[in-house]
C-alpha cells in the first residue's frame, strides 16, 4: 500500500489526476544499467505539465498572471528500477489543500502497472517581486471554484 | 536553525564531511532564470562522490567490491534561488547509523554562506543478485571502525 | 533547400526514415527561453533510437552481438529556435553506406514543418576490445542485404 | 595534428585561449561506461562561459548590451571516451574573424594531456528582436581593439 503523503482535507473535493506515458531515453540511464535517481524529478515534471495544460493552471498560465509557483519541496521514494527502453507512465494528482499551494503526488508505474517510483512536490505562489501569496489569487480562485463543483475532470 | 533530518543516535561519532566547490552552469538554469529544481540531486551527488572518494566508500570501491549502493530517498527543500553563474559550496554529512545503509545529508550555501538548500538522501546496499545486504559487509565493517576510532578526516 | 550531408553513393537503395513526435520539456529550455543547444543531441537520438528498434540495429541489437556503435563524429545546424511547450518532430535519416559505419542525417521541425534544426552523426562500430571493426559482421551484413533487397519499411 | 576548423586570417592576433579544469560526474557516463556524447556540449560551454568571463564577452555581457548570442553550428568529433571519475581540462580558443561572429574552438585533453575530444561552435549576434548583427556593436568593437592591440590575456 501507498502511504498518502497529502492525508485528504475534510470536504475536499477528490484529487485531480493526468497520467503520462513515456519512454526510457539512453542518456537517461547510469552506468548501474539504471534510471540514475536525479531523473525522477524531471519525470514527475512531465506529470505535472500535463495536468497544468489540462487545468489551465500551468506554467504559462502563471507567468500570464504575473505569479511563478516555484518547488518548495521535493520528495521521492524510489522501490524498483527502470531499465533503457522501458515504457513507463507517470501519474501526477493534485491534491486539494485550503492553502495557496500546489501538493502534487506523482506515482510512476512499469509496463506491468508495477509502481516503481512514488513522490511528491509542494509548490508556493510567489507574486513579481518574489513575495509568497497569502491571498489566494482571483484566477486561482476561480480554478478552486470549478474544482470545487466537479466541473473539473 | 536547520532541524536534523538524522537524530544522532547515542554514542555515535560525529558525521564526516566534506565540502566541493561548483558554479551555477548556463544549462542548469531555467527560463525563470534561477537553477531548475531538477538539478540539485547533481549537486548532492557532487558532494556524495567527493565524500566516498576521501574516505573510500565511493561507487568504485563498492563496485571492487560487488556491492551497489542505490538511491532509496531523497528529499530537498529549497530555501533561496540560486542564479547563473553563482558560486556556491555543496555540504555532503555523512551520519552515522547502526542499519546497513547511507544517511547523507546536504547543504547547499551560496557565496554569502546562506542556506538556499537543503536534503537528504538514504542509500541501502545490495549485492550482485539485487539483494538488500543486512549483514556488514567486511569492508564496510573496516570503514565503520576507522570512523568509529576517529580515524577518518 | 537542404544541402545533403551525405551524397548519394551510386546505386545504394533509399535510405531508412523514422520520424517520431516530442514536446519541449520546461527542463531543456535556457534563460533565454529557447531550447537550449545541448539539447538536440539527445532529439537526435530519440529519432536514432526509434529507428534502431524498428529495423533491429540498436543498441540492444548491437549490444546482443558484443558490438557498440559510439558517435565519432556530431555536427548540428541552428535555424531557427523552439520554445516551451512546443510540439515538434525529429525525423532521423540512415544513409546507405559501403563502410561500416552508420551515417544518420536528423531533420527537427515545428508544428508548422519548419525546419528549425539539422545534423548528422557518424558512428564506427567496435568489436568487445574497442577495436575499430573494418569486416562487416554477419547480422549487420544481414540487415544490409534486407536494406538492399527493398525489404526494409 | 588537429587540423584547423578556422584557418587563421592574414594580420589577424593571435586567439584567445582559456582552459578550464573538470571531473566526470556520474550522471554524465552512459550505460557504456563512457561519458554520453551529447554531455560534450557542456563541456564546451564551461570553456566557453571561463573566456567569456574573463574577457568581458559572457552571456551577461551582452545581455548588458541587449544581444543574445546563440550557437549557429556545432560540430564535435570524439577521439577517445573519458570515464568516471577521470579528470580532464577543456581549452576554449577564440578565433579572430572579421564578421561579426564567434568562432570557438575546443580541445578536451585527458589527464594524461591525450586529446579526446575537439569541436567548434560558431554563434552570430542579434539584437533585440531577433535580427541578425552586421555591423558590429560599440562594445564588440573595443574589444576587438584590444584583442588586435595585444591587450588581452
Amino acid at each position: 500500500m501507498i502511504k498518502p503523503y497529502f492525508p485528504a482535507e475534510a470536504g475536499a473535493p477528490p484529487p485531480l489526476r493526468v497520467r503520462v506515458q513515456r519512454e526510457v531515453r539512453f542518456e537517461e540511464v547510469d552506468p548501474l544499467n539504471i534510471v540514475w535517481h536525479g531523473r525522477y524529478p524531471g519525470y514527475f515534471e512531465d506529470a505535472r505539465v500535463a495536468l497544468g495544460a489540462r487545468f489551465g493552471i500551468g506554467y504559462l498560465d502563471f507567468h500570464r498572471h504575473q505569479v511563478t509557483a516555484p518547488i518548495k519541496q521535493m520528495f521521492i521514494e524510489y522501490h524498483l528500477p527502470l531499465q533503457f527502453p522501458d515504457k513507463f507512465t507517470v501519474e501526477g494528482i493534485l491534491h486539494w489543500s485550503e492553502a495557496v499551494r500546489l501538493n502534487f503526488e506523482f506515482i510512476v508505474r512499469d509496463c506491468q502497472e508495477r509502481v516503481v517510483t512514488t513522490g511528491y512536490t509542494v509548490q508556493l505562489l510567489l507574486d513579481r517581486s518574489g513575495q509568497v501569496i497569502l491571498v489566494t489569487p482571483p484566477f486561482f480562485c476561480e480554478f478552486r471554484e470549478r474544482w470545487q463543483a466537479g466541473a473539473l475532470q
